[in-house]
């Protein structure tokens, strides 16, 4: 089996040697930007490990990992404008180096692009495999809706908010996971075994993400400490802390969080003291670790050989241990 | 063969039957708003039509005349946004019955909800279509990048123009001819033969538009003569006139266009004036009628019978001698 990082180069090299149509000018420019703007290629790399736990030939399951790395940058583009977020992975955002139509369109023209991807796949399994695509992108579009209308509700559930980032993030991790597995043609156990595992990847993940946005060490974390609780995000955190007060703990909290004139770091200071006393910082873990458990348990499952468990439980291993 | 009518009458039935998700809320209320808003629902009747050429059980390609709609429908949606229109068939745009972000994103849902139904289609030639479908997809983004930089461009040639509004507009109206003919696994040569007569009747169509815009019968037309000129837009008829004058000529007509001092009801007769006496209108006519010319003569070229012909040629009649 190929390492991820030799993977990673595969996915780096065939991203790098897309051919896009010169005219007409301004439509290619803003998508060969988004594609060629690094990342970690978490999907790609994964779909590429689980097809190679079944086969070898990885060149096969290219065009679908490469779909589902379009159609993720696609949604970072269109997000990115709806947030009117002005920099992504260090470089301006498409509708601030170019302008919002230039996006608009871009994107649109990415979403097909990645349709086009998807049905060059040369499998027995192509039309479930594009079946899978097509669900789950409209799952992530659901997931984004939810994250929107979250903002506006003070009354989000912890069940609520797990099924957000579900939907928002963890699906399109299974979705990789299982295009491998379908692709390999696998039995349909192993490829919703696989789909699971990643999904539950993919909420640990997400929950760790939420975790060392207030206790990570700034140092390694790469960015301020408490981001999400600067610009008031609902967090998995947060809707835990709140679930955990009565009423008026709850609206002082609330208060505090959308305090406009308290200094940003002592708001994170004063909200996380709140976490540490209802200990949300160990609870937190907790879910992480719940989520992780599961999805070993998913990968247990599968009829994969125990070297093949290995292969991706390391790489799950290196997602969840990350520092930033 | 069904009349257009009862053709029409099976897709308002099949749209308005569409059974949305209820959550999240917010996502799916504008994608049922924008497909039951009407319209003439061309592209799906022909695609109807062209199938029913071929074979009886219409309801076979029914999901793909759908796609093709929803895709055209998700077009309208994102180009209003970018053009900040504000109203559309009568109704409020989605942008401002919503807002922006709902408009990406519901957009961004219905171009996957057209795939969705493109993939429902249970045909032996199902991968082609998709594969046409995706390519008209990407043509479409091109056309509309075309518009937009056209717009700020003051040399634009007949034939960019032209090639222009293929993509755009025509090569839909190709591409649900031509799927109608091979979902109804039709000859090659039938397939591309009504992909070229629908296309053809789409430039025509579009250069009638043009035409209308000024002169029109302002009581049939149903809006205001002169729109096109009173926001400066490049037609046909202003590219071909702008080609027929010297730099001197040209200079004088683009700042009568451009005169914000200049009353609209006066800039739209000094315009027309100018197309007059460059017999313009004439021109316009005649390009139209060689592009009808052309798709009889597609038309021609298939194995159909002379009745199926008469059906499609009598529905490329009615499109082209509208008055508005």
């Amino acid at each position: 089996m190929k390492t991820p990082e030799q993977l990673l180069s595969i996915v780096e090299k065939t991203l790098g040697e897309i051919a896009y149509p010169v005219v007409p000018p301004g439509l290619y420019e803003p998508i060969s930007y988004t594609l060629q703007g690094g990342g970690k290629r978490i999907r790609p790399v994964l779909a590429l490990m689980c097809y190679n736990a079944f086969c070898q030939d990885v060149e096969k399951v290219l065009p679908a990992a490469l779909a589902i790395e379009i159609y993720h940058n696609h949604t970072l583009l269109h997000d990115d404008l709806m947030d009117h977020a002005e920099v992504r992975r260090s470089r301006p955002t498409v509708h601030v180096k170019w302008d919002a139509n230039t996006a608009i369109l871009s994107g649109d023209t990415m979403l097909i692009m990645a349709c086009r991807f998807m049905q060059q796949t040369d499998a027995v399994r192509k039309s479930e495999m594009m079946d899978l695509f097509i669900r789950t992108m409209d799952e992530i579009c659901q997931g984004q809706q939810y994250d929107m209308n979250f903002e506006n509700r003070a009354d989000v559930t912890e069940t609520e908010y797990i099924e957000m980032i579900r939907l928002k993030t963890s699906v399109l991790l299974g979705c990789a996971a299982k295009m491998g597995a379908l692709c390999a043609n696998a039995s349909e156990t192993d490829a919703q075994a696989l789909y699971d595992f990643a999904m539950n990847v993919g909420l640990a993940f997400q929950l760790r993400d939420d975790y060392l946005d207030v206790y990570g060490d700034p140092e390694v974390f790469g960015k301020a400490i408490g981001g999400d609780i600067r610009c008031g995000k609902k967090t998995f955190l947060l809707i835990r802390a709140l679930g955990k007060m009565n009423d008026e703990g709850r609206a002082r909290m609330l208060q505090t969080l959308h305090n406009a004139n308290l200094d940003p770091d002592e708001k994170v200071n004063a909200i996380r003291a709140i976490y540490d006393e209802l200990s949300i910082d160990k609870e937190c873990q907790e879910a992480i670790e719940a989520f992780y458990n599961k999805a070993k348990e998913n990968l247990e499952q599968t009829s994969l050989s125990a070297e093949a468990k290995d292969y991706l439980w390391s790489f799950a291993q290196t997602l969840l241990n990350r520092q930033k």
